[in-house]
């Protein structure tokens, strides 16, 4: 993990890395202790942040959820771009995808099998790129080996989050949303964390019942769907922040 | 309306009624003005308590959820007997279908059929019941006539709560659950205030569809479904809680 840059506002730190050419960034409480040696390390709440279809580490919903998780909870929060997104190089099958997505959303056409077989090869490579990211922010001092790690993403978030959930155990709880296909049920089904579901009721990228079918799906005993009328993009603000203090009751 | 006593304890004024030989219950803050002429007549918010099939208007859930009411946010809380149920009478007709339930669920089938014709008639008798209820209420000057009016009742509450609000503009915000019924969707499209409805998603008296549907049917623009795992009678205790805020934001 290679730091490339530290600014502090507002009471929060962010130092952005690369890891094994992934980019990324680590948001601190601004008194959080600097990475070096001591003898009581710390054991600091980590959240990952998954952005989601299109989006990258630094969409601004997703910067002002990290700087709530430092400052309103003390916690560590991390984001990277997945792959083809953010800075990381576009292949020509991303390039295609977008095209793609773009064509069927014009003509109103369903986009989950399109998302799915993209998503698929997409979300194989950031499971381990998140796990490497999660294996390097414990070995910092400012969080600490053995914390509890949440995960907080919707839609292409959830796509990738729910496998990442299912593969590493050192995830603890999990807000997912905005997202659901047959295929992301056998992930799903190995799911045992809390979790906090967002749906949102007229979805015009998501088909209700399939997101109610991923919800289903959780085996988890603590699991609550939340779901409100408005479209893909237009979750409410109390959603965000009810699902923020989910997250804090768990970690 | 005539009271019958008043008792207080940890900040909560409780006074029994009875209007029309309907017995209630009103709570209020025990700071709250008596009922005499005064100049500035409160405009307090009221929250109407609808209690479950088989309950009453003490049932030890709601009694709890009245003090919140008062104590936490300094609302008027209020809960009547439905028909049939707690120091009610109970008629031919409400003997044969405890026992009809009874033996449904002994041998695990569906209640629905049932409950929506029983409820049909007593939801007739209870909605005009509550509406005198508000009238009479609304002439205290503890609670004021023209403050905004919320309802809280999942279940048999429910039932009796959908009808309710779309019968009477005063009721504002409403907090429903654990019903759904082909009956009910004529009364729920014409509730647009804005409705927090929880759903047990292994409800075993409520087909998770019929209760999807009831949701669904509410044209609030604002309106929130939080679904739990576990059985009618295992909703979590934060789901009370968000609930309660739900009301208190709206009134």
């Amino acid at each position: 993990m290679h730091f490339t840059s530290e600014t502090t506002a507002d009471g929060v730190t962010e130092r952005r890395f690369t890891l094994d050419g992934v980019p990324g960034v680590l948001w601190l409480p601004a008194d959080a202790p600097a990475d070096a040696p001591s003898d009581a390390p710390a054991r600091r709440p980590l959240v990952l942040l998954g952005h989601g279809g299109g989006q990258h580490k630094l969409a601004p919903g997703l910067v002002a959820r990290a700087g709530r998780c430092a400052t309103r909870y003390g916690f560590a929060a991390a984001a990277i771009d997945a792959p083809g997104h953010g800075e990381r190089p576009r292949t020509a099958q991303d390039e295609r995808f977008g095209t793609e997505i773009g064509e069927l959303l014009a003509t109103g056409r369903p986009i989950s099998p399109q998302v799915a077989r993209y998503t698929a090869a997409l979300t194989e490579q950031a499971v381990p790129e998140w796990q490497a990211v999660i294996d390097a922010l414990r070995r910092l001092d400012a969080v600490g080996p053995d914390g509890p790690v949440g995960f907080w993403g919707l839609s292409l978030g959830t796509v990738i989050g729910v496998p990442l959930a299912a593969a590493d155990p050192r995830i603890t709880a999990a807000v997912f949303g905005l997202a659901g296909h047959d295929s992301l049920a056998e992930a799903a089904r190995r799911v045992t964390v809390p979790v906090e579901f967002l749906l949102q009721w007229d979805d015009e990228l998501v088909p209700r019942q399939e997101a109610l079918a991923l919800f289903d799906a959780f085996p988890s005993g603590e699991k609550t769907l939340h779901a409100n009328p408005g479209g893909h993009l237009e979750l409410p603000d109390f959603e965000v922040t009810a699902s923020e203090l989910f997250l804090a009751r768990h970690l």
